[in-house]
């Protein structure tokens, strides 16, 4: 039986993605290959390069305005390095919001290449809220902003204005509503959430910011070489390309951003709406910053635990244990998770509550 | 129709292997989820990265000898950069055979860190052969040699002695021999020859060699933190290391690398047989050091080519043609290629002789 998968990443992808991956593994275009075996520079798969490129674009509304998509490989872990490579002077400087591990896991990284000022942080509240009204320097290299925190299921649902370039890890939120992507300079993510398998990590980048630093980036780590090559400057990771390029054409067909906002929406208030109205739940987040991608929820008592892991579990549920700097629930429902599948979590929630 | 796939890499896998995967791609270990779903902190990927660390470091013959296996990403080509990082001290040495593309690429990396001396290349001859009888100097960090040469079908049939930490590029060639594994302190390979697809790469280190360098190595390309992390200091491409996994129990239920390398032989020596005996052919590679993996060879009368690719087109071949910098055919016959296939080039080679 399919399983209704709340994991926070890898995590669920469209069914129909499933499929089409699947039988690509035996007859990639009916070429007689596996997508596992054929060349990166064969003509197939050149042109899936170039329409996952092309529908990142075009699904951030960036065609034509100047920006690059590359699909690279190491995680958002690898961009914490190369941003400040690419875009830090030798004695610039940087500013960072922190609102989460993986922010502060960036601001680390940083702070080995030069200064970098933490404008404002929510750790002291175990991070369960976005920081607002902080001031950015305007002597900075750029500002760096993590657009949704999966562990802590909080979400910043405005940017700040900066003259500097603005930089955002969207890792965990990417495609998943109708915003100004034009705001940034620079977007990365990790896949392995709202584009694909674990594996490869799309990076979007306004061309112009790059060559500015003075710095000798080693051939790896330079944005300007991997855009040189066309995202190919050594064998990209096929298949994970391959399988971000379907679930892109999936939501395009789906109607973009715009339409899976409105159903991202529909989710998440049905699960808050129950989290605020059922006595035996709490949320996490502080309301105003709740994520619509990760809902993080807590039982007002501990000792019902037991019943409600096996209500769940029952249900056909899978993966909705929180992190364990949390603790208690987080229900990922990213754009690929349908509404029938949250309606199964809150149906379990409301079988708690009668039982008890 | 299945071909017979050539390519150079990504490469053949074998076909139980994109079998396994297919399958797993809709439902991984009858869990009702995708293996591109999974979280990587589940048991059931837990346990498939052990298993491919495991039999990683079992088919080198390295169990318990002080190494530890690591699938990370970027390619070999972010281990050019992560080898001086990790054991080229502050203001010290390395030295660096060039044997081809590849082995150029490395040192370019080492030396942005410093004192980088080549002790031969073959670049003056398109390196069609590897050289020997160089000396190697006493005072240097470590000594790397790429084992075979993709691109111009050469491959080291013996390596130097040195009492300097040897590393070594295996992209093409790993678990293709029964070779003294051990002699070794660094084995590097991008997974898509003979392991898996494009998106992995397996770093198999002898631990006691790091940690002497005396610089702040970011984390990401730092490897005592991924040996820390046991290989998921960040979220690993999960599919591509459950592939390898595949191709790994392959192996081993095959009879491990003294049975692929009898294998591997036969392969090579039926096609080599036939470029030395048809005299519409010729070799490009010196004869003592031809790869057994990539089979380099041209054409003597260019005006032939039409005739012979229709030829090899026809009997299902792909993937023949060689690399733009040498011309000519490369014949990729990797672990996974069966000697049925060689056996159809040999017979189209054949073919073309009578037809002329």
């Amino acid at each position: 039986m399919k399983k209704h998968n709340f994991s926070a990443g890898p995590s669920i992808l469209p069914q129909e993605v499933f499929e089409k991956a699947s039988q690509a593994v035996l007859n990639f275009n009916n070429s007689g290959l596996s997508i596992l075996e054929i060349s990166h520079r064969s003509k197939d798969f050149i042109a899936v390069m170039e329409e996952a490129q092309a529908l990142a674009l075009e699904l951030l509304g960036l065609t034509g305005k100047g920006y690059q998509a590359l699909f690279l490989q190491g995680g958002a872990s690898l961009e914490f390095l190369r941003i400040p490579y690419n875009l830090m002077k030798e004695n610039g400087k940087a500013a960072y919001l922190d609102t989460g591990t993986w922010a502060s896991g960036a601001i680390k990284q940083a702070k080995a290449f030069g200064e970098t000022v933490v404008v404002a942080s929510s750790k002291d509240d175990n991070y369960n809220f976005i920081p607002k009204g902080y001031e950015i320097p305007t002597d900075i290299d750029y500002f760096h902003c993590t657009s949704n925190n999966t562990i802590f299921g909080t979400q910043m649902k405005e940017f700040p204005k900066t003259d500097a370039p603005l930089v955002c890890d969207m890792s965990s939120d990417i495609f998943s509503k109708d915003i100004d992507y034009s705001q940034f300079s620079i977007i990365y993510a990790g896949a392995q959430k709202n584009m694909g398998p674990a594996g490869t990590t799309l990076v979007v980048i306004k061309e112009e910011i790059l060559g500015k630093t003075g710095r000798n980036i080693p051939a790896m780590l330079d944005y300007s070489q991997h855009i040189a090559k066309e995202s190919m400057y050594n064998t990209p990771p096929v298949f994970a390309v391959y399988t971000s390029m379907l679930t892109l054409q999936w939501l395009k067909n789906l109607g973009g951003v715009e339409a899976i906002e409105k159903m991202n929406e529909t989710k998440a208030n049905l699960l808050y709406k129950e989290i605020d109205r059922n006595p035996l739940f709490k949320g996490v987040a502080k309301a105003e910053d709740r994520s619509l991608m990760n809902v993080t929820f807590t039982l007002n008592n501990e000792e019902h635990q037991p019943i409600f892991d096996e209500l769940w579990k029952a249900a056909g549920i899978s993966g909705l244990n929180g992190h364990r700097s949390v603790g208690g629930y987080r229900a990922s429902i990213y754009n690929a998770m349908p509404l029938e599948s949250v309606q199964v979590l809150v149906d379990a929630m409301k079988e708690l509550e009668n039982k008890i």
